[in-house]
């Protein structure tokens, strides 16, 4: 009997409780799941989420693998007490609830409808361009940078993409490298932010690139709040440089109610809600991987460490 | 040479001045554009917008064709007068600009974007459904329904399809027929109205109708003014019955400042710009028509005096 311990937090519980179990026995793997923690040396599989309930992992050395709920593992990658295998969390429904607010938002600031929700008064035909003449950029093209540059193409946004290395995605015109952003952001009237926290990325969306965007761009950022630097889009805002930012994550969350982010004429905060991993879905995948660890099969989504995602 | 009468006003001669002789030189027909209003019997064809420089066609029974700047022609389907053959435009940038504001007052609805840009306070993390979670009535599935249906089921909408007579879309769940309709209502928790402006259409959505809709469904009306019961819409609104109205065609336009949809916390006035013909494109369907005419092969989009579209 394969025991698994769900140690991601006695309040995330109630959702798993009936599907977790579930998915273990649809993919075939006789498992009991426990919430309190079990003697270290009997553990088998540690489902994982940041302010969960373990942070040293040295007793669980026997432990075949560490599998996160999160799609972001950059608060336990460095982790030295974690020597198993660690796999993120991709998950079908999360990518899908990302391209929901995604493409919302990019269509949101393309047809400007903040104007008409706001009850503009007046009768003034601002007909806006059509997507093929609006330019979309999107930097990151992993999982989810990958859809979501897909979807936009597919409502017929002239889509670039960014990356660190090469990649080719249909309908989407790609540069990879630090020596192509420039070219990118210099056309992007919308950029999407989707990279991983890694110190690379961190405060990508500095002064200097922010000031690289056309007049009036808007920044969609629902990757991580580190890859923007606060202070610098503040001050592009303010002085009408850039023409709003719609952001669902934040260097500290929940972000604090007197945040100057918060009633920011030219921001939007939603409150990390891009991608939620769904129970449902989340569990079929950690039932799978626990199934291939079990079949001595390789895990999926295992994370890179060097790399950091 | 071919004299082709530009009577749809001088207000919109200046969209056109360069588009439309390009248009024709492009599609190989000598022809002459001109706007002050001819000798009656010189006049090949007649470019046509409501409130234009022609009512009465009598004089014009030599002229091949009444060519339609709008894709809706109920303001000129039921003139006498005209006994030429009529023709609608359809517009392919047309039908871009409808799917951009359909899949995009969609998604904000869906996602219920109004609570951010209004800058809700707090951190409630109100995770929406996944698109395939939520059912989008399109009512209508001629040119236009027919795309954006489309459309919304590939942004992974669970899409239902009504229509008149029979139509089968991939992906779209299609009913026909008026003793379909309550069905299809029922279910919709979005639903878009884009049926032409008929005698049978005129207060689609009235009383009985609405009620058949789910408490806090979305009405979405990108069609025609006249589909809507007015005074239906605001009780079920006034009455919590229905959740929101986004409408952008009116009875009335451009809609008077005083009317009560304006300052209506349930009901979002976009000024008619959902679908606005665009001249470049359009003048290649002028174009295209003329040279049909001129070849004597059959026009396209030919209006169906009966049926009134």
């Amino acid at each position: 009997m394969t025991l698994v311990w769900f140690a991601a937090g006695a309040r995330r519980w109630p959702d798993y409780r009936e599907h977790l179990p579930e998915a273990l026995a649809e993919a075939g793997v006789a498992a009991r799941v426990v919430t309190k923690a079990p003697e270290p040396e009997a553990v088998d599989y540690i489902v994982f989420a940041p302010g969960g309930d373990v942070t040293d992992f040295t007793p669980y050395r026997r432990a075949k693998a560490v599998l996160s709920l999160w799609a972001g593992v950059e608060r336990i990658v460095g982790n030295t007490s974690l020597t198993q295998p660690l796999c993120r969390m991709v998950d079908p429904a999360l990518t899908e609830g990302m391209l929901d607010w995604v493409t919302g938002h990019v269509l949101r600031h393309h047809l400007d409808l903040d104007r008409w929700i706001r009850h503009e008064p007046g009768w003034h035909q601002i007909v806006p361009p059509l997507a093929r003449e609006r330019t979309v950029a999107v930097l990151g093209l992993g999982e989810l940078g990958a859809a979501c540059a897909t979807a936009l193409a597919g409502l017929r946004f002239r889509t670039l993409g960014w990356s660190r290395s090469p990649k080719a995605l249909p309908d989407v015109e790609t540069h990879h490298g630090e020596a192509s952003l420039e070219a990118v952001l210099r056309q992007a009237e919308i950029v999407v932010t989707l990279l991983p926290a890694t110190p690379e990325t961190d405060n990508l969306m500095d002064a200097r690139r922010l000031g690289w965007l056309p007049k009036h761009a808007v920044l969609l950022n629902p990757g991580r709040g580190t890859l923007i630097d606060d202070e610098a889009l503040l001050a592009a805002l303010d002085e009408g440089r850039l023409g709003h930012a719609t952001l669902d994550v934040f260097r500290v969350e929940p972000l604090p109610d007197g945040h100057p982010f918060r009633s920011h004429p030219r921001i939007t905060v939603t409150p990390h809600i891009a991608a939620e991993t769904r129970p449902a879905s989340a569990s079929r995948v950690i039932a799978e991987n626990i199934r291939r660890g079990e079949a001595g099969e390789p895990f999926l989504h295992l994370v890179d460490r060097r790399r950091g995602y």
